[in-house]
Formats: C-alpha cells, sequence, structure tokens
C-alpha cells in the first residue's frame, strides 16, 4: 500500500471527476506518447466436470479456447466504448493466453501501446470478456462457473514507471 | 451439482461446437419465444482507503457509481457484440445497482427478455462491464482493485424453466 | 398541455429512474408488441452563401444530401448504442428526406416498428445525426451552421395511439 | 461572415466531394499534428412542468443528468463512426455540462485532441446526443421537448487557428 | 432468368430507393414473421505455397481458421451496421465452414432467422468478413490472395419461398 | 512470385500466430510510423438486365451508387472491428470509386494513414463491404449477383516499401 498515489484532496483521488462530482473524460493532451504495456489476469473457476471435458481428448474441442483469446483480443480494442470515460488509444499489440487447470481456466492478457495514457482498462477488459466469452462456451456443461481473480499484474511506461503488483 | 446438465457424448457438451470442434452459433429457431429473466453479481474488491474516499462525503462523487450503472446497461445491449457466439436478444429490461460495502462494491445486475434463449450472458456481461467501469473510476486511488465472484445468481424462463444457484 | 402525461409521484415522472434516482433500462416486457411509427423533423440553418452554394447547378453536388440521408437511416439503427437506457427494437422502416430552403436545409424522419415501445428516440437520432452529417458536408463554407428545432411531430401505436403535436 | 472561407471553385466549397460529386474522406496527411479543441453547445427546451420536476428537491434525480453526460461524452467518440466522412482522430479529452434554466438545460461540449483535423463534428455530437439521452429521460413528462441551438461556440489549434462564434 | 423479379417500372426495380432515386429503409412492417434461411458462399485464392503452409502439420495452426470462423460469425450479426439499408433482424443461428483446397480456401455460410425480411445479405457478409480475416492471418505468406466468386447459394422462407442458384 | 516473402519457419509465415498456433495481435510497437497507402479493387458482376436498369436514364438512380461508396468509406473506418486480429489505425484519407462496365459494376478503393502497419486490409474492406452495400441494392434485380476478384493492387510506405501486383 505504501506505493499507493496519494488521493487528490479536492476530489477524492477520482479523477474522471470534477470538483463538483460531475463525469468527464479527463485531459491528457499534455502527458508525453510513450512505450507503455499492462498485463492482467483472472481466473475462471469451473466444476470438475467442466474441467475434465475440456481436457477429455475423446471430444474435439478445437476453437473452444480460441473463442475466448480472439473475443478478448477484440474486446481490447473496444474499451474506449466500453468504459465510458476511458480514452482511445492506439493499441499496437495484444496477446490473450488460456490454461486449464484443476481448478478452472487461467487467463492473462498483455496489451501495448504507444500513447498518451496506459493500457491497464484494456488489459483488464481483455481477460473480463475472454472469461465471458469462455463461460459461454462452457455455460451447458457447468452453469455455476465463476469470473474471479480480475486484476492488474504489471504496468510500464509512463510518468509512474513500472509496477508490478505487490501481492 | 445434481442438477447439472449431462454434458452431451458426441461434442462433450459443448454446445457452440460443432461435431469436429468447430465453432458455431447453435440454431435455436425451434425454440420458444417465452418471457426469460436472468441475475447475476460480483464484486469489485477495494483498499480500506478506497472504500473511505467513496464514503467521505466531504468531496463531491456525484457520477463515481452513476457511471458504472450505465456501463453496465449499456454493455447488456453490446453482449452479442463481445462474446462471438450469442444471439442477439430483444432485452426488454435491464437493472445494475451497486452498493459499497467494507470490502468494496457489491454489484448485481438483472436483465429480462421475451425471446428465444435465455440472458445470463447479457446479466454476466453487465456486472463485468460495470465492474471495469468502477475500477477505472478509481484506479489512481487504488491500483490493486480486483473483480472476484462474477457468476450468475438465478435465471427464469426457458424449457429449463426456473434455477437458482446451489451456494 | 392538457394532454401531457401527469407526472408520477414518486419519481417526478422520470421512468428511467429508480424510487433512489438511479438510472435503468425499464421493463416493458408487459407491454403489447404493436405496430408503432414515429415522425421527428429538424433544421439546418445555413448562411445564403452555403445555401446558394447547395443549389448551384454549376459545381456537382451529387452526394451531399445522399450522406446525410444514409447518416440519419444507420442512425435510427443505433439509437440503442446511444442514448443508454433505450431498448433495441426490431426497426422495420425508416426514411429521411432532406429538403433545401432559403433559410437552410429542413430534415424530416419517420421510424416504423413493430415491438414494445415507441421509435420517438429513433426518429429524433435519425433526425440529429443526419443533420451532423450535413453540417459535416458544408462546414467549410459556413462554419456558422446551426441545428434547430429538433422535435418529435407525431407518433402512433401502443397503449397511448395516436398523437400529432399541437404547436 | 467576413471570416468564413472562400467556396473553392471546382466543388462548391464542399471537400468531401471531389469534383464530379462523388462523397470521400479527404487525405489529411499532409496536415499538421497540433493540439486543437473546440466547444459546442445546445439547448433543450423544455415546459414549465418539466423544468420544474427537474428542480424539485422532493424527488430523487441521482443520474438524470449524468446519463446525458455520459451519453454526450461516450458520443463524441463514436463520431466517426456517425458522421460518415469523419477522420478518426485521437480524442484527448471531454467534457459536457448540462445546466438547467428556466427554458430547459443548456448542454455545453469541450472536446481536445491532438491530430490533423479539428473536432467541431466531435462537440457538436457530444452535444446533440446528450440531448438526445436528456430528451429520453424526461419524454415522459415532456414530448414536446425540443433540441435547438447546436452550434460550434469556438475552435482553435490547426492552421486556420483560433475562431470563435461571433454572433 | 426466367425465376427473375421483374423490375419494377417507377424503380427500375431498386425497392431501397423512392421514386425520386433517394435512399432509404423501406417498411417491412406488413411482411410476415417467417422462419428463413440463406447459404452464400466464396472462396479465396492463394498461392501454392500458401495452400503448401496451410497444409503442413510441422507449423501449429490451430486458431488459423478459426480466426476466419469467428469474424464470419460475428459479422453476420453486424450486417445493418455495414450494409445501410439492411434491416436488424433477430438471427437464430449461423454457420462457417472454411475448407482447404488445391485452389485456395472455400467458404460457405448458413445464417437463420424468424424474421419479416430474408438474411441473404447476412449470408453473403459472413463469407466476405470470414474471406477478409483469412487473407489477413495469410497475408506475410500471400499478399496476391483474391476473395472471388462470393455468392448466394440458396434462400428458403417468406413470400418468395424456397430457391436455389441455378448455374 | 519472386517477391514474396520468405515464410517463417517457426510459425509457417503466420505472423498472427504464436509458436503454438494461437492467435495474437502482433505487437508493432517497434514498427515506424510512416505514411502509408494501399489500394485494392473488386468487382460486382451483374445480369444485363441489371446493368441495363442501372444505365437506364428513365429510371431516377441518385442514391443507387452513393450508398455503396458511403459503405465502403464507412468500413475502412471499422476494420479492426470486423477482422480480428488487425490494429486500429488513425486513417487518414478514403475514397471508393464505383464504374457500371457491361459486366457489372468495377470497385476500387484507396486507403491513406501515417501509422505503423500498412492499410492493404482497411483498403480490401471498403472494397468487400462497398460490394455487399451493391448487392443490397439490386437485389430484387438480380439475385444471382456475385462478388469477384477481391484484391490489392499496390501499396506503399513502410519497411518493405512499394509494391505493385504482377498480374
Amino acid at each position: 500500500m505504501a506505493d499507493q498515489p496519494a488521493p487528490d484532496q479536492a476530489t477524492g483521488g477520482f479523477p474522471h471527476l470534477d470538483d463538483r462530482g460531475r463525469a468527464l473524460m479527463v485531459d491528457v493532451s499534455a502527458k508525453d506518447v510513450t512505450a507503455r504495456s499492462a498485463t492482467a489476469a483472472g481466473t475462471v473457476l469451473l466444476s470438475p466436470v467442466c474441467v475434465a471435458a475440456l481436457r477429455d481428448d475423446t471430444v474435439p474441442k478445437g476453437d473452444a479456447l480460441a473463442v475466448a483469446r480472439i473475443a478478448g483480443i477484440q474486446a481490447a480494442k473496444k474499451t474506449p466504448d466500453l468504459v465510458p470515460l476511458c480514452h482511445p488509444l492506439p493499441i499496437s499489440g495484444v496477446s490473450v493466453e488460456l490454461a486449464v487447470r484443476d481448478h478452472g481456466v487461467d487467463i492473462e492478457a498483455q496489451v501495448r501501446t504507444t500513447g498518451r495514457t496506459g493500457v491497464e482498462m484494456e488489459a483488464l477488459t481483455a481477460v473480463s470478456v475472454a472469461a465471458l466469452a469462455l463461460v459461454d462456451m462452457i455455460k451447458a456443461v457447468d452453469r455455476e462457473a465463476r469470473v474471479t481473480d480480475v486484476r492488474v499484474l504489471a504496468k510500464s511506461g509512463g510518468r509512474s514507471g513500472a509496477w508490478t503488483r505487490g501481492d
């Protein structure tokens, strides 16, 4: 917690609100255009039956994880349309990886840009939507699937430089 | 687990894959048009400093939760664009509620339709995107925010009728 | 004013707000599916020089009004994406007409649906976006263009039946 | 009018048309990348009953203006999708303000970019869509609402430099 | 040619134009809601080197065709956003198949709806965008790829009933 | 074929796949921002009756080709939304030309950008969607229309420099 930014006095530290609490897209014109990246991760918790089905080599599942991967990549590009106060950014690279584990599927996304703001929201959006697409693929097998632990792992670039999650 | 649907033998129970593992949007023409609803929930875990800032009456936060609520409602409508194999549905109602708790913000979304497939994915998408918008609002105060426990709570309508999560 | 609906006591008559002032997309499941239509109109006020340029047969302007017409038709389909609490509707017809007048360009749009809510917002959106596209076409000639008088002229269908603007 | 640009002879001054009247998105590759901003404004004229309801402190209207503000901010980002010949631009800031007046609601939007073309259309789109969202919020109370006087107030940046509306 | 519809006298048979040549989205309110389907096909012609690379089992190409398949399915849902005068339709099923041949990749798409107009444009859009996504996947190997022979194969449902391409 | 790029050994030359065959949006951060352009073309083959109707001066067809032209321009901007692994690019100019010939309609699109990747996919998308919009306009007259020969004609800019199709 020691390296958390100090909340701004006037607005409680919420930069997307003006001093009367009204939403705005903050002006980032004065920020530098630099190479930036962010990595986020999350997990879809699944039943043992569903994990077994994903691992069962006797049924063809060619596109099962591809659908989630592609949905995540496309969602990174849609972030400013989904998150109302996000700035549009020229994304220069996205990867989304999924790994089947005993507890479900782990998802990790990395997004890169050369722009004026960071891409944490793009990375979180890629993970969240890849998770939704995966839940949709398996929901007939496991309707109790649960998306959990979606968080930023690390970021680099910009004024605040490199940061890695403490926990 | 007793009421989980039995996996289909040929495809491992993944209805969005054909028998060779290729993704498709399954034909629901033969399903009945009925009133359907789904409720989903999730939580954004926040630091005590961030929760305190959200509760601090000395700073104006008029639109802080409104942005997340509106983002969630709009995302429900975008579900077929985000989740590749989802059917477009005539959504007839969406509500998204956010409650500030000691551990963060709880989010619950309810979606209704009169259509041929259920709206679980729409409810999950509303919760997930409301959570993303909230994380974006507070990320300058708490960059370790974590979205967790996104799941379907209940659904009604359609052939399988009413269902409530067991846990 | 006599035929204005009476404001609801609890919410001040704002149906998109719940009793605590929170935005929601109201549930219209119980409304009838009926044929509905709405007509809206508006005007883009232009300088005499700009009107003369639009009327000057010595310059080819083949697509000038077509761009605005097509933008308006497409915008009617995007209404639920633009207006956060609008329901998606199966639009069954849209026409957008533009007429060059001495004072500028008059725009009128008619939208039809067979659905559970009216299409006033779709008709207003078609007029507004057709006006924006027209302003964009002529802005190098007249940067003082002004969009004015965008309003619903008439609607039909639904529980409240036919209505025509009084003024 | 003295500072209006002179119409181009060949095309009547319509830069989005080629010399045969066909629509195109003009090539701006040769324009400088500079900081640019634009301010636009407009008004939603409302009945006294509706204005009173918006001012009535006995009903909760928490999100009433927030919905319009957020819709306007999001619409600025959608401008190239709505206005067919607009260039995509890296918007670096948007604010939308609404003020309840005796005659209705005044709306003002400011948009900033660092790009090759101006953001007048983005500012006008933000105002227009904020107005549409507001009309949608209050249409059950006042179905005769009217959007009026949507125009550019000022712009800065680019080859033509700063400009402020004369009237 | 014998079963081609006879051109309408007034408009030359172009139903999306009114009698003055202006584009409109025709009113289909009076058409029946029936089950309808359409099948379209097309081919991406590729160099022998590129076909060999697609068939080479020594390189992993897991998602190569999945990307095109998913892009095609999603594009079917975007048809009314891409084709200006298309009606939005509640699509109830989409499949897109790709087959690697000696000459390149053959693509076939089938779309189903229960609605007031046919889904030929949705099927053609699915094929076209699947083809574009495939070209994007292989363009570093074969920049002379060519999309060819995109056409409707068959349709069923609606007033005109079943139709199969003659050639 | 002599100037075709050599396939990469590890991935068969498919740059959008990693070495395990998983789709990704490749990182182009290290590429230069340069002026780039691409030209693509294609043809919609039409029946003689349909060509005659397009040429018949006795029926008004004001917007017939404008709809296709505008659809193509707008589609160029939507390319990253349609083609899953395409990078978003700041498009700086688009033109789409249609010419009625004896065999149908020839379409050519030119797209310009100043960015890190080329705009071949944008030019191909503009041609493909213009073709789809044209097919939609004339489908009541000729349901056997066929889109053919969609290919890149030339490109310039970037590391690989100018290239013109050999055939």
